[in-house]
């Protein structure tokens, strides 16, 4: 009678090839990623706000005005863009890396952009104070490796469809490299309902806190792709124990190049920095008596 | 040259076949369903707490005792469990449903239970307070209409795959037979995460919220699965603007007959109550906000 | 180190909990399903054809003398439908099991139709040749106890997001009630592509029967609800060993009440018979030698 | 009432942002990929099959021996690998590619071997006669773009949640390079079921040739991760309209340091070959037929 036929999972972890540095040694185990004045793993939560892609330098400049304004920590903002078509707007390029370091003087907000191919690191380093890899990129074990080499703090996005330890297998590729600045962020999976983009999986959350020390972020924007659940979502995140968030944010959303659907406006972006750290201070406290559980 | 190729979904709603009592009218427009002293809908939330299974009469009693010193507000207990397995335990049938009944003349506290099949409905709306249809059931439309027209408020819980609109429409069956007291519960979907047993789908209480005046609560011990994330996906889903928690607490897990892996202490359900209010007050003026964005 | 953190899947079969009766025991093993003049098991496969919804008299009528003279064995249609919405048509009822027995003596052809709840089993059975439990009551375990009871074979469609076990699981509770006549029919999981109202997992044709000695059919229109797909996706089920097939046609695709952008022809089901019989015959003496395996 | 919430999917492709060079413009255009003696795109199915890594001399020599004896046209087989740990072995680099080199030399057999990043695009151009693009690096667009340049054929492979859309969009990249020579290899996708490493998806067969005029092959052994399903799912690959199939082999699948446990055997891998052209010559007329639908 065949009642056992469930095979172990290829893909999870097994003795000798599980991930190692990433992986938690106690239940009190944190890792801080410092970048400019925000502390990743803190319990005040890191906020990242800037517009999908980089596109002009009046709209750049707003755009990290009103994120600073708003209170968040560093500015985002994408000059090389991995599009599903040839044929849309791809970024500016270094160009668009040049308006970024202007709104950097002009604001004081470090960087995080993305870089898209290893052979980019050294241009994108010499701009961002913490490199992005995306999440058609998680699997892109070349890009991982040299990121690592940079020697500049990682924030690196889940595959659409990884699971969390694919992730943090990925995440050990940079470790390995002898760099410890890794930040995790949740953005979404790919699921089945057609009124959302993507699922935003909050579950990861929780999951990655209770199997690694690396701090964990959300973008709430990419996650849904849906604007009217943005808010609400970044603050659930930090509820699920979100060590930040990161958030498209456009001065015009209806000017924007990419990604206009899911972006908010200014005065949003503020609304949701009160809220989230309301939920936050609301759970310092009961932060602690969970992770003593 | 192909670009429109993509065809409307099937399963979406279309002119004249959509949901319509389900509806959100108005931006301001919430349903109200009163069970005892709970209100679904309005700004408190409503914990639902109990054992998977009526197990003994021991084990029932000692589980309401514990859900009301924690403040729920309702008890829940299966007597007619649908197993997938015909050789797992059933259930205790009507002696479950007295056993519940002697737990709420105990502690005062209102029963939610699940009902399996149509003609069920009379046997057991004669014991519950509020009939609970099943993630397996959402679909079981002769179930939806009997339900309905017992006159009972009635917990639906999603199907595990089914999308947010489909629920929806579920919803309208029981509404459509003169029933306006139906509260939504989200309990996980299907993914592809070895590690949890299903993905609790947060994403799906803003979207509700957006799309219909019903309350939706939700169910963090199905939805994951996993013990560990259950504390800290209530209160997310609490962020998220869940009007409730369903959650499974067993006063011995270990030897619980169903689901003991998933099933919190007492004193977690404690620790879980105080912080999802805490959080619930925090969001308080919050979310009069984002209800006017 | 946490390397051994995947749990076993809560929903797969334990010891003591799996399927028994629907279990393969020996590699020769295979349960025949006699209905009418077809024998699901055999090498010759099962044609099963039919509207999704019987709507007239003069529609019934003319889609049965088309199945016959496409050289299907089996008529379908629907008299009790589940429908998404509850103002979607929800079929004729018994006046559609009367023109279905009509368009039985007419032809010769027997009948296989849906029966949608355990109350209905015995109405439904009276009309029967073989009864239907569609996708969304895979798990509504009392009809399935019922539909065991009747006597009738069973045609047991797998549930949308169900595992092969569960499915096999379900099949278990027809078996358990000493009804070995359980043909199971793959129709589609959910899954995120678009294009695709379902995405049909023929996947699952071999895994069945490696794991169990039930025959098993495919159904390619519900299986992709697009209406280009059905004859190829038909003929690759019968390559991927399924003992027959489950097509939807109507007379006047048109005029359909339900699922019209799926139902093909009565050409192209006589087409779709000839190339599928002709890789029957083409894999016969493959199929011994991969059963030797 | 809210009947049309439903939002275009974002990634659909928009006027303006579609595929265009890898559109179909007729119902008979049909893009044919010369490979040494193989047509891609042809009436016979083209069969690639070799071991997933290279490991040792001998192994890859016996391997070509009986991947030529089985009457296969391409030799496969990775030296530079993409894997999920850093710890795993990861190829041999170079020297795998100049094992592959002597084993064309001794059987005459062209090669398809994996290219990881941009960078190693030339290296591995210089020995191989086809370059894959393996799944994780589907949307790596540079890669893409690097490998059109090379002016080799490019086996692409479906990344792992893609839609079918998404995937012709990562065709349309090295298209629009100038390199007219794509093949697609579908390869499974991420689903739900724990007994599949991957779900093949055969419906993207008939749906590729629908939309586009790219040839298609499939890969059973990545796409079920199930050495049971191989044989019968590659059976299935054709009758769905596969051009060709790409299959492990391993001589001593015991010994493989890859994937041994989906790789068959060479005379399994022979019976295969076999049955694949009993399938496609059976449907050759039929396939005229479904063409002229």
């Amino acid at each position: 009678m065949s009642t056992s036929c469930t095979p172990e999972r290829h893909d999870a972890p097994r003795a000798g090839h599980a991930y190692r540095l990433a992986a938690r040694q106690s239940p009190s185990q944190q890792t801080f990623v410092k970048v400019g004045d925000a502390m990743f793993g803190a319990s005040r939560p890191v906020l990242i706000a800037g517009p999908c892609a980089v596109e002009t330098r009046d709209q750049v400049l707003a755009a990290a005005d009103a994120v600073r304004v708003a209170g968040a920590q560093l500015l985002r903002g994408g000059a090389f863009k991995p599009r599903t078509s040839p044929y849309s707007f791809q970024g500016l390029g270094e160009a668009g890396l040049q308006l970024l370091a202007e709104a950097r003087a002009r604001t004081g907000l470090p960087l995080v952009t993305e870089v898209l191919e290893p052979e980019q690191v050294p241009l994108v380093a010499a701009y961002a104070d913490m490199l992005q890899v995306g999440a058609r990129n998680m699997a892109n074990f070349a890009l991982l490796r040299r990121a690592g080499q940079s020697g500049l703090p990682v924030l690196l996005k889940r595959g659409m469809s990884a699971t969390v330890e694919e992730w943090l297998m990925a995440a050990e590729y940079i470790l390995a490299e002898g760099n410890p600045n890794v930040v995790l962020c949740e953005r979404g999976i790919r699921s089945f309902d057609p009124l959302l983009r993507f699922t935003l999986d909050l579950n990861a959350v929780p999951l990655v806190r209770e199997l690694s020390h690396l701090p964990i972020i959300v973008d709430p924007s990419h996650g849904t792709g849906r604007r009217s659940l943005v808010q609400t979502m970044a603050v659930a995140a930090i509820a699920a124990g979100a060590h930040g968030l990161m958030v498209e944010m456009h001065p015009d959303r209806r000017a924007a190049l990419c990604d206009g659907d899911q972006s908010i406006t200014p005065e949003q972006l503020a609304e949701l920095a009160r809220t989230a750290h309301a939920v936050s201070d609301a759970l310092a406290p009961a932060a602690l008596d969970l992770a003593a559980d």
